[in-house]
């Protein structure tokens, strides 16, 4: 697997494209985006399991259930969330539109919302830029990132990927785009993540290898402990490559649903990198635990502890909060057995074992946390080595700024 | 029932003291406290549910076994958490210590600790001290507060309360002390809080009247979502108010219950109105919810999320936080059916009906938000009169002084 550029226009027959059509009415940023496959694709996706959904949700678990997509519209600056019977019409009316453009069935169109919840979305801006918005369809890199733009809201920083591996000697492609910094949480968060593939693979395969590649890394992934009622996962597959299609449990699976998994993390990372104010991305690694899922559950409480993050922001080798996160997640495990370190590129520090003190150096540790990315890495020595349960979860510090971003994110 | 003054020295019979005696290192401030009662008492506790157990909550849960106290030895500026048998030596040794001064068991002394986690607990200061401490002892006002003093860290406020009740016609107080403002979440805090009475009642019906105050109280707070290792709360009724004993289910039993309650409630208002860093107590009440407990878990989603809480900092009306909030609870509700107002000392104004936007004066809402104590009230509406579940939760603001004080607590 090698890294490439070209973002979702980097698989072949891609094109993508974004304009500002003004639901985003304080700025002229661009608020309206449009993926494009020449060939209808197979399709899968990953939903909220927020019990608010929005419009879009709603319409696109509709539309994705006969497995097939040809276009991605999606919207910022409004959510299109708890507005109710209008709300759904202008989500069925965003499909339409594209539809329309291409003479497709809107059943074959996905729709994507993000932004404030509880406002009337603005359809005729929409519906008046619609020519504009496919005719600034493109199939390069330019494409991509006049896409990614209008998807991003409080977003400081462009979440892509693109990558090439190669299915029976044919070169084949993934590309993905992700939007998202605040109401961030395992189990999606008001993330947008799209992705293309130019491989031949079967709804089924396609939807197995998006299964696991999200519960391996946006499920992971936590700012600040909010799920989101809009958040959702797509991949397109037009087979355009040329590539054998994809068969069941096949090595070139293997090679794929690994690609596509690196693919997820690299976008989750960078999600959480860019949770809203944050300085810094908190990785957190449980090992030794008696099964994966504890050992995510012991990662999660620990990347979404407010203390633990706001220790990250202030470089404070806290390590108590760290086991007493752990603690009152709910999942087994020996706080006398426990051992933690703290790591980054200016070295590793042991700060805990068996649960009580190390003596270790402050200005050490405060130099490891003031980088960067910084490791958490906890090791609870449950001692079966037969069942090494080992997770990792990303987040990120809690500082002033995610205060000042969300105490008045409407106005 | 009456609010008098004292604190815990308002039941008559108890005594209570506080001194500096350097676990504290870096200030003089008191941290060590003491509570004393002239007779031993029938008492009861609530501990934390973290999984990671101080060596306080380790052996007064020991020491609680047989549902006596004779009194309370708590220290601040250490948890002696995460310290391992050395730190369990040191609890032991606290409790000998009280029981020494009065010659009286050790198994007669609850210990509690708050601060720091995973530094050893200098027993030595709590030693050469414990004379002073018991000499500090005073049964008036004074007493009380020096002993609360003793027992904050990061609390900005007092916490306390005092009321008298008649029970067959004999008067009979109740009154507590509390504290904690950070890692204050349900199911207990780093809170510690200590009551007494000289109400004379068995231990079972002081169990239980503790067991459902807590419930409606402490367990329905939360600051920061983080479930401290030391939290306890305990209480002492020593009898000397010379009222008749208190028996099962009888209407003296409800006026007990119904005014420890009323104690721990505002116990628990002050705990949130004054998380670390807050500048608002934050109420939510959730009515027409299928059951008590999915209207908890409902208001409980909302209190904690880290984005409603930083809207009512910035006084922004962000109701569709609310709804995202309560979708995630797990809880179980129609969104559509759904409605949401804000009140305060300044109005009240609806911003959400059946789930949807309601047109109101953004100028209004901002008036009303911007108060000390604000209200959220959400109507879940589900229909069934007969089973109107309904509850209420504290919380409080998120703010730029909560990211500081917990950027660098240690130091």
């Amino acid at each position: 697997m090698k890294e490439i550029s070209g973002g979702v226009c980097a698989p072949k027959g891609f094109m993508a494209g974004g304009i500002w059509c003004g639901v985003k009415a304080n700025s002229q940023k661009r608020d309206l985006a449009l993926i494009y496959s020449e060939k209808n694709c197979a399709a899968a996706a990953m939903f909220t399991a927020n019990r608010v959904k929005a419009a879009s949700i709603i319409v696109t678990q509709e539309h994705i259930g006969r497995g097939k997509l040809h276009a991605i519209i999606a919207n910022s600056g409004n959510a299109n969330a708890c507005t109710g019977e209008a709300g759904l019409a202008s989500a069925r009316r965003m499909a339409e539109l594209a539809a329309d453009e291409f003479a497709i069935s809107p059943r074959d169109v996905a729709v994507a919302s993000t932004g404030v919840i509880g406002v009337p979305l603005p359809i005729a801006a929409i519906e008046n830029s619609i020519g504009a918005l496919a005719n600034s369809l493109r199939g390069d890199e330019a494409g991509h990132a006049a896409a990614l733009e209008a998807i991003m809201t409080t977003d400081t920083r462009k979440k892509e990927v693109s990558v090439e591996i190669e299915i029976n000697g044919v070169p084949v492609r993934i590309g993905g785009m992700a939007k998202g910094s605040g109401m961030i949480h395992p189990n999606m968060a008001t993330m947008l993540c799209f992705l293309t593939t130019d491989a031949a693979i079967p709804r089924e395969l396609l939807e197995k290898s998006l299964r696991r590649a999200t519960a391996l890394s946006f499920n992971r992934l936590s700012v600040d402990g909010d799920t989101s009622t809009n958040d959702m996962a797509i991949i397109l597959a037009n087979g355009a490559s040329g590539a054998p299609a994809i068969a069941e449990e096949s090595a070139e699976y293997g090679i794929f649903a690994a690609a596509l998994e690196a693919c997820c993390v690299k976008l989750a990372r960078a999600l959480a990198r860019d949770g809203e104010g944050a300085t810094k991305l908190v990785t957190v690694t449980v090992c030794g635990a008696h099964d994966e899922q504890t050992a995510e559950t012991l990662a999660k409480a620990v990347a979404a502890s407010s203390l633990v993050k706001a220790a990250c922001f202030g470089a404070d080798a806290n390590w108590g909060r760290v086991l007493c996160a752990m603690g009152y997640s709910g999942a087994e495990f020996d706080p006398g057995l426990t051992g933690v370190r703290f790591r980054s590129l200016a070295g590793e520090i042991a700060v805990c074992k068996s649960g009580q003190p190390v003596g270790f150096s402050e200005e050490d540790a405060k130099k490891i946390l003031s980088e960067e990315e910084i490791e958490i890495l906890i090791d609870v020595n449950s001692g079966d080595a037969a069942v090494d349960g080992t997770a990792t979860v990303w987040g990120c510090d809690l500082t002033y700024d995610y205060v000042k971003i969300n105490g008045d994110y409407r106005t």
